[in-house]
């Protein structure tokens, strides 16, 4: 049992006034579970990384306490980041089916299903975890099997709702388990961690069942069409409400691009997704059908430039072209800073003649995140004693504090806190108290945190003005050149056209280095920034730019 | 006179199928009109560049045919690439009062006063340029003083409508005149050319005015507290209204950013803004004043990282710190892909305690351009035999096609073209018939189109891996190597703690060319290659990546 002073500590390490690399950590004495790992993806000014996870060093120094990893849903922004985590701290992970199938085929990309321990729950399920109980709630969301957490901890229950919506009619038929929710209010919930993403927006969303509503009608009225449709390839209830409405019109699917072709795979062999006899057809094979016969469904609904949609926008699928009887859905929104590359799919494709039905047009999406009054359901039935919004930037968990506190929730026992924070809550009591490391590991390539501040600094300087190399030989004892100066450069002018100016640069370094001895210094530093200011300041005054100068000195 | 065979050539440099840099050329015979000459902004992978302007060399070519440049409006995508237009074609530049004063701003930046030749025009006139008079009409834009054009040539009348909407109860009272359009419609118009940014939404864009009443009520709301309104500087009327409600309660106003402080004295100059006495006062004379007599003016609606509004944000501004007892609208629409640097200002507000009030809070922003019933009036009362649809990205260019054709003007009339595509018209035939040199021309500090495909491609590169700078000193005769090889790296790893890396790298190499006879080659391209080859090759299997590799021998 934990003695009177001990505190259960909440911790985010990702998710946090910041969108993505979702991760929370709770620690009692000497246990410690973690609620999912996620992956970010990297801001424009991350130039050349791949993608971004959560810096779990604090977990890592207390290896021995954590019991595990439990998993809300599938999602790359909660998963994705768990194959680097794990290579790092290796324990067990819980998740349900489908998590795990999406998880699986991630640990088989990078090697590690033998050394990972794995366990499958339902949810209704509860998990020990050293002095945590962890219960898994069935929830709504745009990826199916989506799970909250109750976690009974030693100074109370505390919830982690993931991310969740609330929909009367889903596909699957199981809706969100408020009475469980309910319940867990009335027995008492300490604190309540809820999703934020949509707090800023008025109303409920709607069902996942009125986009096939619409589907059916536009279906209905291509009745001569060849239809496409670009979703994202999580969203198995979407593909499932395509499929549905190409198998009642007699037509068959194909299916396209990597990771759609992977969701359906392992959705319908866990039996999440329900794909009629016969319907599905190899890409290769659409020829062979009239084309008011066929559905493709494919990725690239964020205008991704290497996605299927876009390949097929540049005409430079292998098996699809764009005809003037495509009819091509875009069933999704945009994610802010993909708008101009979904615009260049949308203007190929129309160019090429095809009729685009995208955001605005139709109601062909619809947001798997709650809204206000769905917040205000969940914060109504639990009824917290403390409340933290999580997943969001700082202006979706302030709005969702608002929420709060117009609940009645005292100001006071609400947390907007930052990745690191340590909440520290007792029976009776919370305050965020200290932090621990936190931050943003950039993995490019193969490398995980070997590209830095400098290096992205230096990568900027790079894109703006490129680059001048500078050699010059040195004779070491007489200080006198050998040989060069040579300039070299790229990524500055086109040189064919500025012979001029890279003549007189390498004029201007030779006279700045002539002014000056060479010789007795006690490196080559102060010679190189002789050459970096004398070029640097030429080439300012003659272009108003400002490349990298990057001198080499060899000695002779 | 014309010959019977001579055709009406009308080109675009700019604008169509794109967004920004706007420019049309009319060719008639030996005479030749530019309608605007706008700049655009740098697409995303255009690293570095600052602006881009369209390829004249068409017009440069024919520079003794060019008789003048007129401008429908003061906005940079209109007149914004004429400084750099002018000092390969000095010709005469007519627009009315307020677009000139603004167009004068950015002659003195570029020392051209004394050189260009300006004509100041008033709504109603029309001026003779060779075979061509031209006739400006007013419209109603998010600028005072826009105008539309209606050319008449010797084959007959074209129309231009600039940027465009209607407002029937605009700020200066001043309702677009579409009395004109309807005659110039009866007495026959043979292309109209419209603007097309808005052609995929529906409906009516609302009066500017709404916005001003939509600000009285915050301003009300907002008793006690002190009101920031960021917006485009340009949108003078907008400004007038701000001024207005704060004039009305007795609040100073200080305007912050230079665009907005060079854009309210031209235009109060002009007598385009009406400010009353003693209301405005310095951004340091704030102290002097209570909160909630104050209304601070700014630019930064879009994000702009070095604007006034997102220094304040960052806590960088010399005068104005944000208080919880702010109140800060941003009158504005997201412009695509300005988002994320939105929301991370309101982010940083937000967390300061201000309240912020933006797109979708309330309808604190119209659109300055006629949605799909405006254009359909404007098409009806002209009724032009031909049309054009201008200003904007195929979508847009399309859905005005698809509204044209709803009113009844035939499909082969209608024409979508791509910049550089000649449409040639006579009396009763047109047909795009051949093109000319036409594209983007990057501006980069002083450079004006030294900066292309290749050097994008090298700074994109470098971007992404950054690079490594091999150096070797070989001696000529014998073929071995003197010193070296040496690795030098930027941008790709954080050097320190990939040591290893390197000075295996450096073996990798020094191993690759001691393979190789050295002596005897042409030239020291296959040495390089050598190097590049093996060094890249190793780097790609230790670390997935491709930093640009710049071998660079030295012989002794």
């Amino acid at each position: 049992m934990a003695s009177k002073k001990s505190k259960l500590k909440v911790i985010s390490l990702g998710g946090l006034q910041e969108i993505g690399k979702n991760m929370t950590v709770l620690e009692f004495n000497q246990d410690i579970i973690i609620i999912d790992a996620g992956l970010g993806f990297p801001e424009d000014e991350m130039l050349g990384v791949d993608l971004v996870i959560p810096d779990v060093s604090y977990l890592v120094k207390n290896a021995d306490k954590v019991r595990g990893i439990v998993l809300t849903h599938g999602h790359e922004d909660h998963i994705g980041g768990l194959p680097y985590v794990l290579k790092e701290l290796n324990v067990p992970v819980f998740g349900t089916l489908l998590t795990m199938g999406l998880l699986e085929n991630k640990l088989k990309e990078h090697g590690m299903m033998d050394t990972t321990i794995r366990h499958v729950v339902v949810p209704g399920e509860s998990v020990k975890l050293g002095q945590f109980k962890v219960e898994f709630i069935h929830t709504n969301h745009s990826i199916a099997d989506s799970v909250a957490l109750a976690i009974t901890t030693p100074v109370g229950v505390v919830i982690h709702t993931g991310d969740f919506k609330i929909d009367y009619t889903p596909i699957d038929g199981g809706v969100i388990d408020l009475n469980r929710f309910a319940r867990l209010g009335d027995e008492g919930v300490l604190l309540l961690m809820s999703d934020s993403t949509n707090a800023q927006r008025s109303g409920f969303t709607m069902s996942e069942k009125s986009v096939g509503k619409e589907f059916e009608r536009i279906f209905d009225d291509s009745w001569d069409n060849r239809i496409m449709v670009a979703t994202f390839s999580s969203n198995i209830h979407r593909i499932q409400q395509i499929i549905n409405c190409a198998d009642a019109r007699g037509r068959k699917v194909a299916i396209i691009g990597r990771s759609m072709l992977n969701a359906v795979k392992t959705s319908s062999e866990l039996g999440y997704l329900n794909v009629p006899k016969n319907i599905l057809i190899d890409i290769s094979e659409i020829r062979n059908y009239p084309e008011n016969k066929l559905v493709i469904i494919t990725t690239g609904s964020q205008g991704e430039s290497m996605s299927a949609l876009s390949r097929i926008a540049r005409g430079e699928h292998k098996h699809v072209s764009v005809k003037p009887s495509d009819k091509i859905i875009i069933s999704a929104s945009s994610i802010p800073g993909n708008e101009k590359n979904i615009f260049n799919i949308i203007n190929e494709l129309s160019k090429k003649g095809a009729k685009v039905i995208y955001e605005g047009m139709a109601d062909i999406h619809v947001s798997g995140h709650a809204k206000a009054e769905e917040l205000k359901l969940m914060l109504s039935i639990t009824k917290p004693k403390y409340f933290m919004p999580v997943h969001g930037e700082y202006m979706h968990l302030n709005a969702h504090k608002e929420l709060a506190m117009s609940l009645g929730i005292p100001k006071e026992n609400i947390f907007i806190m930052e990745i690191g924070d340590v909440l520290e809550i007792g029976k009776n009591d919370a305050k965020v108290n200290g932090t621990v490391p936190s931050g943003q590991v950039l993995v490019d390539g193969l490398g995980v945190g070997d590209v830095g501040n400098i290096v992205l600094r230096d990568r900027r300087h790079l894109s703006q003005d490129g680059l001048i190399v500078v050699v010059v030989t040195i004779d070491k004892e007489g200080g006198y050149i050998l040989s060069g100066p040579d300039i070299i450069s790229r990524g500055f002018v086109y040189v064919r056209e500025s012979e001029e100016l890279m003549s007189e640069a390498r004029q201007v370094v030779e006279d700045a280095l002539m002014e000056h001895e060479l010789s007795g210094y006690g490196g080559w530093s102060a010679i190189k920034n002789i050459i970096r200011d004398s070029l640097k300041n030429y080439i300012w005054q003659k272009t108003k730019r400002s490349p990298m100068i990057l001198p080499i000195i060899m000695d002779a």
